[in-house]
């Protein structure tokens, strides 16, 4: 029995070396487009920042290390260019040269790649997505090479943000240009923007309330991008953080159906329509918890649950694998000017879009207790639905504290606990260089229970 | 219709306060025998270190404010020295003068106080206990006043803990007796030990296996701490934190209850077996969620939902009140010589002492991306049910996010979450410089998920 894995970033990886471990009499093979495996993406602003010195860090496997560690037959610069379902063959293009290769079961963890803009200049030097480990490096480069002193970048979500920021720790000065106007518009409900936006302020990041509208090179390389409301923003870098799209183009092929959340279709054992094929990781969309909605939520930590389910029911078979994905809280921090900003759940504008009739409370309290030296100020906002009372979701921000009490609402997220019944319930941690004595969690949670 | 709170140190002045907003139109009065309500006795060492400037601040709340804020009417200096239930009157002591005052519901918030030892040369000059506001003021007017350059903290609880950290900040080389031979005995398992153990060696602060036999005086000062395995340690100063005991006296002339844990026995409703006797805080046995044990746990977080009960159920009377206080996870923190120590819910131990067949699981993994510059080691160790798979609770210790993961572990405690479920649900945030692709906690249920 051979087992085919198309994609080895990261959820392509896990999936694999799953099936492996659960099918040890079967060939599992991984093909990989890129020269590398098990790339943690994540870490990429990280390394532009100069926090990690090599982009090889960034590379947790070699493929010779997985084939000999998990016992997948790897395959990098290796493209799969066409499925024959039917005939139960891949071709693979390896530097240029086609092959055939056989499979019974195959596994899309194919992932999405950064959003083009399609825009004149989009393509000239110095204009840079941020995905890739070559992309990552050729940034790098570009920093190294040129006297860089200023930046646009393009997109103020979470990577945008983080690659701001590593610019900032490289010394360019970088314009945000997002149509929100401002950074996180996606993780960050506006009443709590505010210390975000005085951190970019005061680092000299302006957000503009603007699309690009072209880019202006001169010599092949970028000099300026023209803005949707006539602003020239000159430049000697561009990084386009607009978000991803899904790979579809293999899956289409084999009558997968793509949701209109732009991601691949499957049922919770990642099974895709197509028979013998199952599908994980940012490539296909998943269900939030809250209302059952598929979403697509393109981050490793989903992605890996999403890839065991994958490998162990493909090492099972088609009707036997029993592995289910049940849903996602949707719990997501970034740190970025010095704030730690956290999301898990739904926002108020979320839960209205989902049809829910929910409330927010907002709290301003403290990381620990505020006599001690060092306390920082905690934002909290949380949401909860009138009726039920269930607590929807939550968004924190703050110098400290934020992304791990995050973590908190995700078990009360994911079984529906009610605002009251957490605030009655959670015993929380108090001591005073730790947690104030009653949590920031706890106080928004008074405040919820009584809008409820 | 009035309502008597006997003790205002925290949970008191929360009872009292919920009661009068509950019973608009009742009296509620509170007596406290110190001169102050509302002190933050968790708070007491950082004031010892120099961490908080003054003793004023450990005081959240005057009596003044209290009664005109909360409609409390509040006496300090008033010590209740006996009960008449039949005929509804307290016996007050106000700085010698006593007087009756009438009453119809009574709360009990007498709390509990420091455990002394009964031995020779304990109420010598420069020996103090840590709970009250005024042992505070008189540790720090003594490390003030006298010239002190050793000291031994009795107890090497999470008080005796931080007071030796205290000291430490404070100049002063602090011994810690403790029969254990080590720190933290009952909050961290031996095998999670080596950190902190190898942190206190660094600090030259010395953990000895003995219990104290007497304090040597010169001119009623000690002087010395003789051992139980006949060492003399010398030293300026001694601090004793040998947990606390409840105070019964008050309560067992009533006929409430007093368990073999120490504490006075309630039910849910915070009712005590007299009639119109409400109790809370300190004083009260509350029940652990993992198997419905009474325990004494007198941790500010407990005592204020219990005294939100009894306030509510003193407001509503004896049969109407219908607010009920469930069980606790078991979540406590302590941050000393730069580790954070963390626990909720059982350890192995103390599954094995309530007749459950628990396993556990140990991990090393990092605080947040290990490539990062900062990444700290994080231990974890979780214990579970065999047979049904239960989470039965954990302990952390690590530099840095130890106690904020810990309160991850509260809702499933409170829930008897499988660590199976736990695994395979909770999509805990990834983001390098807040915590690893795989979050400690996962790594640990990986683990603990094997060994069930």
């Amino acid at each position: 029995m051979q087992i085919a894995v198309i994609g080895g970033t990261a959820s392509g990886t896990a999936a694999a070396a799953e099936a492996a471990r659960r099918a040890p009499g079967a060939t599992v093979r991984l093909y990989e487009q890129a020269p590398h495996i098990a790339v943690g993406a994540c870490e990429i602003p990280h390394f532009v920042a100069g926090e990690i010195q090599e982009a090889r860090e960034l590379v947790t496997l070699t493929p010779e290390a997985f084939q000999s560690s998990r016992g997948v037959e790897t395959a990098v610069r290796a493209r799969v260019t066409a499925v024959d379902l039917d005939a139960g063959t891949l071709t693979v293009d390896c530097d240029g040269d086609a092959r055939e290769e056989p499979f019974d079961r195959l596994i899309l963890a194919t992932g999405a790649r950064a959003r083009r803009l399609g825009l004149d200049g989009e393509d000239a030097d110095g204009v840079f997505y941020v995905r890739t480990l070559a992309q990552a490096e050729a940034i790098y480069a570009h920093l190294d090479e040129h006297d860089v002193a200023t930046a646009v970048v393009v997109g103020g979500g979470y990577i945008g943000l983080e690659m701001a920021d590593a610019l900032r720790q490289r010394g360019v000065v970088a314009t945000i240009l997002d149509p929100a106007g401002r950074a996180l518009a996606r993780t960050l409900a506006p009443e709590l923007y505010a210390p975000l936006g005085e951190a970019l302020r005061e680092a000299g990041v302006p957000v503009r309330a603007a699309r690009p509208e072209r880019f202006e090179t001169e010599g092949g390389a970028v000099r300026a991008v023209w803005t949707d409301v006539g602003e020239r923003i000159p430049c000697d870098l561009v990084l386009i953080a607009v978000g991803v799209e899904v790979r579809t183009d293999l899956a289409e092929a084999l009558g997968v159906e793509v949701g209109d959340h732009g991601a691949l279709v499957v049922d919770e054992h990642m099974r895709t329509a197509a028979k013998n094929v199952w599908a994980c990781g940012d490539a296909v969309a998943v269900p939030r918890a809250v209302d059952g909605e598929a979403v697509h939520w393109p981050l490793a930590t989903v992605g890996r649950k999403t890839a065991y389910v994958a490998g162990k029911n493909a090492a099972a078979g088609w009707d036997a694998g029993t592995a289910a994905f049940s849903s996602i809280s949707g719990a997501i921090a970034v740190k970025a000017f010095g704030y730690e900003i956290a999301k898990v759940g739904l926002d108020l504008q979320e839960a209205a879009d989902a049809g829910l009739d929910a409330v927010c409370a907002q709290v301003e309290h403290w990381s620990r207790v505020s006599l001690l030296p060092g306390a920082q100020r905690l934002c909290v906002r949380l949401v909860g639905e009138k009726g039920t009372g269930r607590l929807l979701g939550g968004q924190l921000i703050g110098r400290e504290g934020a992304a791990l009490r995050a973590n908190v609402l995700v078990p009360l997220v994911l079984d529906g606990w009610t605002a009251a019944r957490a605030l009655d319930r959670l015993d929380l941690i108090y001591n005073p260089p730790l947690a104030p004595s009653v949590d920031p969690l706890l106080v928004a949670l008074v405040k919820l229970t009584k809008a409820l």
